[in-house]
């Protein structure tokens, strides 16, 4: 993995992608997947996500306030949905799903190995956690995988269907 | 325009598409571009997005509380990046961009008659508006064109690079 510019993550969440978010709680590494994300500002890039306090990582989340957000391509599918269909509460999800953690710089959630772009975040705001589940993060290191040079992202249309990034299109545009 | 059920609105904005955002206040119609919106909650659905207070629309929308977000197809980018690329201050930016204005059931900002689906959305939460120009909205009414049988969403990497949606699989999941 090598580092990437915080002033560049915009681009990789911006597009919607579907992506996993891991977490690690007395000791305990989880991963879940997770599409209900969005940009918030850019730099320092902060993230605002969903993350249903019925989820297992929910209270993770909430006690160390950090994890590492992780976007998976298209040949990660299949794991990506296995991922959603099984709770951390009584699986190691990286084992049953055959992901590879790997130590962060500054969080003790992991990266994951296969992934194309892995963000470290911190929690910077909890004030609408109570009423929506929306916690505010700010990412604090960035990490891409050179070797992933076009990586093809997926979004999720409900009940394990997704789009598959096509074609890029590039128009004049002022808007970074 | 036919009516989409409520529960079915997260289906077009969990993928994570570029969109069109109307207000109207006193008098004035105006449209912007969007990327930076998530899903909140199913049903009734909510959405969170980020208005920039730079923007024209974000004085419309904190003082009238209602917007619509209506969601382009590929065929519309050139449209969209115009709309990107001025501003209501100056320009009536639905006829300089060709858009057609067409009346809402339960909001006064216009739906987006070019696109395939139109969400009437009132604010529900302004607590993070003020640290973080996010807005929560409710969506109120949901259309859409049966018309448009397979709309292909953009998805925006920044400087008017967008990825197109590609092809459509579909996995045994448990996720909704």
């Amino acid at each position: 993995m090598h580092i990437l510019p915080l002033s560049q993550v915009y681009q990789l969440i911006e597009p919607g992608p579907v992506v996993l978010l891991t977490t690690s709680h007395k000791g305990h590494a989880n991963v879940m997947t997770m599409s209900w994300h969005m940009m918030v500002d850019f730099n320092p890039p902060l993230i605002a996500c969903i993350v249903s306090s019925g989820d297992f990582s929910f209270t993770a989340l909430r006690a160390t306030k950090a994890c590492v957000i992780a976007i998976p391509t298209v040949d990660l599918a299949s794991k990506v949905v296995a991922v959603g269909n099984c709770s951390g509460r009584e699986t190691d999800k990286f084992a049953a799903c055959g992901l590879t953690p790997l130590p962060a710089a500054q969080v003790a959630a992991p990266l994951v190995g296969e992934c194309f772009a892995n963000l470290e975040c911190v929690v910077r705001d909890t004030r609408l956690v109570n009423a929506y589940n929306l916690f505010i993060l700010e990412v604090v290191k960035a990490w891409h995988d050179p070797a992933q040079t076009a990586p093809r992202t997926i979004h999720h249309h409900g009940y394990g269907t997704f789009q598959v990034d096509g074609e890029t299109i590039t128009l004049p545009s002022r808007m970074p």
